[in-house]
C-alpha cells in the first residue's frame, strides 16, 4: 500500500469508518512502512481515551465482566473499543473452534468496535502490538478502550499492565493450582473483582484476596518504589455475573480511579505504552535485519555452528554485532 | 565474579557438584560477562542430553506426570535434571504462597536436580533463559532434562517447544474455556497425554483430542511445511495419576520418539535452541544499550516525547538507531 493510500485510509478511519479502522489496525500489526505512515498521522491524535485492562485466568469471568461494563457505558451513549488478546474470549471469536455459544450481546452493536489479536506472531512482541492497537482505537475517537487479555502468560499479563487502569478478575474457589498465577497477576492490579459474587465462597475468596494483598503489601510497596507496579494497593470488589449486581459500583470506582489518574499516575501508563511501542519497533527492526536477505545466510550459518556445538552463542552474537555494523 | 573464579566454578559444576551447578545456572540467568565465560566453557560440552518438554494448562497434571516419568527413569539409574518454568509447579516450590502440600517425591533424591525459573524478568526473553539453563544441565552431564512449563502464555509455550520432545498434558473434561488454549498448545505437541486417565470422561477427552488433531491436520501440515512446528502428528495416550498406569508405555513411546529424533528432527530442536540463545543475547545487549548510562537520558527523553504525543514511536526509533550508531 502506497503512502497516499495509507493517508486516505487513515482519514477514513479518523472519520469513523469501521472497515477503515479495521484495516488501519491490520496495517499497524504488520509493521513496516504502512505502520510508520499510519502512526505518523495517528499518534498526535492519541491521548484522549481511557484504557481499561481486564485480565484473569481462563474461567475467571473476564468476558462477562467486560460485557457488563460495556453495557453500562453504552447506556451513557459512549462508544467503546475492545481489544481482545485472549484466545478464550468470545470477543475474540472463540472462533478457533467454532464455539459461538457464549457470544456476547454487544458484538452486533455498531457503538462497540471489537478487535481480536492473536497472542502469537508479533515480531516486535505482543505488548508492542497491543500498545499500537490501543493507540489506533484512541486516535480514531473511542473514549473508552478495553484491553481484555488472558492472565496466564508473561506477555499476556504485560498487555493488561499497559492500560490506564487494570482490573484482575477472579472467580470464587479457583483452587490452589492457580494461587501462584494469582500472585503474579495481582502485581498488575489496580482493582480486583471477584466475579460470580453470588456463588458460595465468593465472600471467602474476597477475604482471602484482601489477606494476600495485605501480606504482599511490603513486596508491593518495594515493587512500586522500583517502578515495577502501580503505586496504589488494589481494592477488592464483587460482581454477580448472573444479575449484573455490583457492576455499577465497579464502574463508579473505576471512574473515580480514572479521575485520580489525571493527577499523575496516568503518565506512568503512558510511559509504559510509549516504551512498549518504541522497544517493539526496535526489536522488530533487529529481527528484520537478522532474518533479512542481506545477512540471512551468514546468520543461519552461525546458528548452525551453535547447534553443532562448534561456536558458543556469545561468540556468535559478537559476530552478528559485527555483521550488523557492516550492514547498516 | 572474575574470569578465574567463573572457570573454577564451572569446573566444579562439570565435576557434578550440585551447589556449583546451581551457581552456574544463576550466572547464566544474569547474563553478561559471567554468562559469557561460563558458556564459552560449557557450550562445547553440550548436545548429549535428551530434553523433554512437559506443558499443559494449570490443573492438567503436568507435575504429577513429570514426577512419574522421573520415577521410571530413576529406576534405571539415570540422573535427571528438571527445569520448572511454571509458577503452578510444586517443583518450582509452589513456594510463593508456602503451599508445599503437594511437594513431590523426588525433591530429596540427590539423583534429581531441580531448578525453578521465574516466568518474568529475563532481559533476553524467557525462551533464551530456558535454552541456556537446559544447555547447562546438558553440559554438566544429565542424560535427561525436563522442561516443565505452564502452557498458557506465548513465552511459556515457546519454552516447551525448545525441547527435543514435547509432551502436552490434558486433564479430562477441562471445559470449553480452555479449548482455544488447547488448540494453541497442540501445535507444539509431539505427544498428547490425557492425565487422570482413570477418571470418567478420559476416553472421551482422548477421542475429542484425536478428532481435533485430525481436523487440524491440514493446518498442522501447512505449519510443518513452513517450519513452524514438528513434522509428525502427535499421538494421544492416557496415564492414570493415581496408579501410574500408562506411564511405562508413555516412556517407551517417548524413547522410540527419541530414537527417531536421532535421524534428523533433533537437529531442528537444536536449531530452535541455538536461535533462542543467540537472539536472547542480542536482545539483552540491545536492552543493555537502551537502558545503559550512556544513552539513558536521551532515550528517556524520547519516550517522554512519545508519551506526550509530540513524537511518534517510529520517528523516536529512528533517532535511537542513530544514537546506537554513535554509541558503538
Amino acid at each position: 500500500m502506497g503512502e497516499t493510500e495509507v493517508e486516505s485510509l487513515v482519514e477514513r478511519a479518523l472519520a469513523g469508518d469501521r472497515r477503515s479502522i479495521a484495516k488501519v489496525l491490520s496495517l499497524t500489526e504488520q509493521g513496516g512502512d504502512g505502520a510508520r505512515a499510519a502512526m505518523a498521522r495517528l499518534h498526535p491524535r492519541t491521548g484522549h481515551a481511557w484504557s481499561i485492562g481486564i485480565t484473569g485466568a481462563p474461567g475467571a469471568g473476564k468476558s462477562t465482566l467486560t460485557d457488563q461494563l460495556i453495557g453500562r457505558l453504552r447506556a451513557t451513549g459512549a462508544e467503546v473499543g475492545v481489544l481482545a488478546v485472549d484466545p478464550t474470549s468470545p470477543f475474540s471469536g472463540g472462533a478457533i473452534l467454532g464455539d459461538r455459544v457464549r457470544m456476547q450481546s454487544h458484538t452486533t452493536d455498531p457503538g462497540v468496535f471489537i478487535r481480536s489479536m492473536a497472542t502469537r506472531g508479533h515480531a516486535g512482541g505482543l505488548a508492542a502490538a497491543a500498545a499500537d492497537a490501543a493507540a489506533v482505537l484512541d486516535a480514531v475517537g473511542f473514549p473508552v478502550v478495553f484491553l481484555e487479555t488472558v492472565g496466564t502468560g508473561q506477555s499476556e499479563v504485560e498487555v493488561a499492565a499497559l492500560a490506564d487502569t487494570t482490573v484482575v478478575a477472579e472467580a470464587p474457589e479457583m483452587g490452589d493450582e492457580v494461587q501462584a498465577i494469582k500472585a503474579g497477576l495481582l502485581e498488575v492490579a489496580d482493582m480486583v473483582v471477584v466475579t460470580k459474587g453470588d456463588r458460595p465462597g465468593a465472600q471467602r475468596t474476597a477475604a482471602q484476596l484482601r489477606a494476600m494483598l495485605s501480606v504482599g503489601a511490603t513486596a508491593v510497596d518495594d515493587a512500586a518504589r522500583s517502578g515495577r507496579r502501580r503505586p496504589k494497593r488494589p481494592a477488592v470488589m464483587l460482581t454477580a455475573a448472573a444479575t449484573g449486581e455490583g457492576v455499577a459500583a465497579l464502574l463508579e470506582a473505576l471512574d473515580r480511579r480514572a479521575g485520580e489518574l489525571r493527577d499523575g499516575s496516568r503518565d506512568e501508563a503512558r510511559m509504559r505504552r510509549a516504551t512498549a511501542q518504541m522497544d517493539g519497533i526496535l526489536v522488530e527492526r533487529l529481527h528484520g535485519i537478522l532474518r533479512g536477505p542481506e545477512l540471512h545466510e551468514e546468520i543461519e550459518a552461525l546458528v548452525r555452528r551453535i547447534a553443532a556445538y562448534e561456536l558458543d552463542p556469545y561468540a556468535a552474537a559478537d559476530r552478528v554485532i559485527e555483521l550488523l555494523g557492516a550492514a547498516r
